[in-house]
């Protein structure tokens, strides 16, 4: 086993071997080694995986919704209509109580789109509109282009921003670092007198391939027009601005709210056995942006995280605990979904003893990542030994989700992740690119079923596992 | 040296050792070995390799030619504004002769272009219309998509192709097998009554990338509208249809042709010292496809020729024989260009003593490929021997190009290609992503060096290079 186990744990190794059998049954991690307490899981963990991973049915479904779906924005009708398919299709698959618990989204819509370099001579330029992004006015905006790299970049140069677009032309490092300026930008570039913020697009070098996102506005300074540009488009204007020329762009956005829309989360469950009010919540969302067919980000985390539920019916396993899939609304723009399920439960809130996210993808090579005690840790680590089939990596400190977050926070709630590669999910994250055949069948599987056993664990060892 | 000899000179070679020295001055690989009768060159080339690498002033001009001019397509303002820019720079390199030689060329217009999935749900396709394509009505066509993977199978499905969209899923192979689709599945679907053709963009995956290129049309049947979707797209429609999805496409093209242009190859010469009248041809194409901004194809191949004879002159080499380079107008959807210069030099066809062509890009690792008989791919393997600093692969059988062919094949001059690796040529040919950043200064400046060497030491040596 690569599995580290806890330290607790591997004292106890050591000292009282003897009572391995007594412990055996007692599922605490602190009270038994890994080996041990993990016994009578083995079995299920053992046929969950091999069922998980003896067909392609999760990659299968993962086409099947993206291929008839296509992208599935808030507020769409793509959304909607898989909504009504996603609650169909648990209900077939024999899940508990299957719902949709209304929500209502924001319904942004990007309309028509164009950039083009307007002086030292005309060109078009790659662009995408960051969501929720202001539009321009019809006939676009135009403006000298003022180059930065960073807000600290910006500040320096404020006096040259009044008046002008601003390109944060920030090479790629992490996500975290870098994601800043996609939403940060337009706010700080407004606050400098710039008529619209460009943004090299969030992500590695690719083909031509600008990321979408959203961009958050502030209410200290009025918004301006955001849109994205490929990588190699920042490059040319950087080249030619080195150059000595003065680059001028028009931008034109046609992007603009409509009323909020009715949507809803998409519940189904497999109802415990013994404690069916305490709850392992899993989910992923069922939205995405407007380009691609959002296949990594999420449909794969919400098939990952249905597999497990549908894993446990087909193989007639109904744990203590009640394991509860939610496929999340709104994550994108909003978070109305997370923001609705953790209102409707707020009173079960401390009755929601683990909640797993996945998305980011299921790229190999992928990790587990969780948040919470040292105690519960020691356990998930346990735990994650038995995925060792998988070739999984260790279970990394961290990890959680935007979506399972607030009823997480509510309920103090131990939370994990599943964690794809995230260079090849950041390669095709919020691009036309996101789509079912950058996945591959094995890797589909592999999630569903490392979700499949830990949940499944989770949900029926005696003891609740330790906030 | 790893270059391997011609037979006759290696027979020579265990033969005759004592004539070494006299053979030294003959350039002829079956009068000596390949040690021998390239010391007189040995220097010269050492110089030009030299100087080629010792800078990226090769990448820069590819840089700003690109990033000044965009895509530069046939008829374009861009094309032409490009031809005055390469004939300017090639007299302030103080290249002999230089000069525009006039071509009309045809001036096709891509204008708006859009594809959806209509049924069984709407959604878009990331569609690019093939180069010379006729448009559709304004509101566009629409039918059933028939999925074939060959000409076979579209023959075997005849009879289902009536009144359909015939969608050519060929994976990509090599250029060569797959290009067939682009070029003649328009005229082989019309052949059986199909309303319009779509071809799986040819290239390897991409992300979500669709690449552009004429199609052919005959006189045996009236042109349909045909158009490039990427490989994602056509993996969607192909996974719908499996699943027995009956799917509709609707299609729209503004692709037109109006009145045929002015337009010119750029001629700039080294002026041969002895032999003026023997050329040494070198060449690219000026023009590219109207996305992206035709980087590799050709700009770069425009830019290593050149750079061939910016080198000797900046170097104070003239040779015995003139070079010539001439970058041509129209390579991509009419070759006009090629045509107009042989046309124009028909009279001294049999003075082109040889014809170098870049066209595949220079992504390494890259080679060269000789056309021409057994003696003279003997002399051409001994002078790419003094090419192994640049770390060149061996010289193959076949090559020459588009442009240099019909003045080639009229004088009956051997030919050579520069070849850049094609699985990363291949990847952006003829798509939005064919841009400067791609390719490295130091494979440009590799690529100079070596059509500088080989065409100084071609136009150098006493005795012309056999036919």
């Amino acid at each position: 086993m690569s599995v580290p186990v806890g330290r607790a744990a591997g004292v106890l190794r050591v000292l009282v071997p003897v009572l391995l059998l007594l412990y055996a049954v007692t599922p605490s991690a602190q009270s038994g080694p890994s080996a041990a307490w993990l016994a009578p899981y083995r079995g299920a963990a053992a046929t969950l995986i091999a069922s998980a991973t003896g067909d392609d049915a999760a990659w299968q479904r993962l086409a099947e919704l993206t291929d008839t779906f296509g992208p599935r924005l808030s507020g769409s009708d793509n959304l909607s209509r898989a909504i009504t398919w996603a609650a169909d299709a648990m209900k077939r698959d024999g899940l508990d109580r299957v719902r949709t618990e209304p929500v209502m989204v924001p319904h942004w819509i990007r309309g028509h789109e164009a950039a083009e370099i307007t002086t030292p001579q005309r060109d078009t330029l790659t662009v995408l509109g960051l969501g929720d992004s202001v539009s321009t006015p019809a006939a676009g905006i135009e403006g000298e282009v003022l180059v930065v790299t960073s807000f600290d970049d910006l500040r320096r140069h404020a006096t040259d921003a009044r008046g002008r677009i601003v390109l944060f032309n920030t090479p790629f490092m992490t996500y975290g670092e870098t994601v800043a300026y996609r939403t940060g930008g337009a706010r700080a570039a407004a606050v400098q007198g710039a008529i619209g913020a460009l943004v090299r697009a969030v992500g590695p070098m690719g083909l031509r391939t600008p990321h979408t996102g959203a961009v958050q506005y502030a209410q200290d300074v009025a918004p301006i027009p955001s849109a994205a540009i490929a990588g190699e488009d920042a490059n040319r204007i950087v080249r030619m601005v080195a150059r000595g020329q003065r680059v001028r762009v028009r931008l034109t956005l046609e992007g603009h709210f409509e009323a909020d829309a009715a949507s809803a989360n998409v519940v189904g469950e497999i109802l415990g056995r013994e404690r069916p009010e305490e709850i392992v919540l899993l989910g992923g969302h069922l939205d995405s942006w407007d380009v691609g067919s959002g296949a990594s980000d999420d449909a794969v985390g919400c098939v990952v995280t249905w597999e497990a539920l549908r894993l446990m019916k087909k193989l007639g396993l109904r744990p203590r605990r009640t394991v509860r899939l939610v496929l999340f609304t709104n994550e994108e723009n909003g978070l109305r979904g997370a923001a609705a399920y953790a209102d409707h439960y707020a009173a079960q809130a401390r009755d929601h003893v683990f909640a797993l996210e996945s998305d980011s993808g299921v790229f190999l090579p992928a990790g587990l990542g969780f948040s919470g005690s040292e105690d519960a840790h020691a356990i998930i680590r346990d735990i994650a030994t038995l995925l060792a089939p998988l070739g999984l990596l260790e279970v990394r400190v961290g990890g959680g989700g935007a979506d399972v977050g607030p009823i997480a926070m509510a309920g103090n709630a131990p939370t994990m992740a599943y964690l794809g590669d995230s260079e090849k999910y950041f390669q095709i994250h919020h691009t036309p690119a996101d789509t079912v055949e950058r996945i591959a069948p094995g890797e589909v599987s592999r999630a569903a079923a490392a979700i499949a056993v830990m949940a499944y664990v989770v949900a029926e060892m005696p003891q609740r596992l330790p906030k």
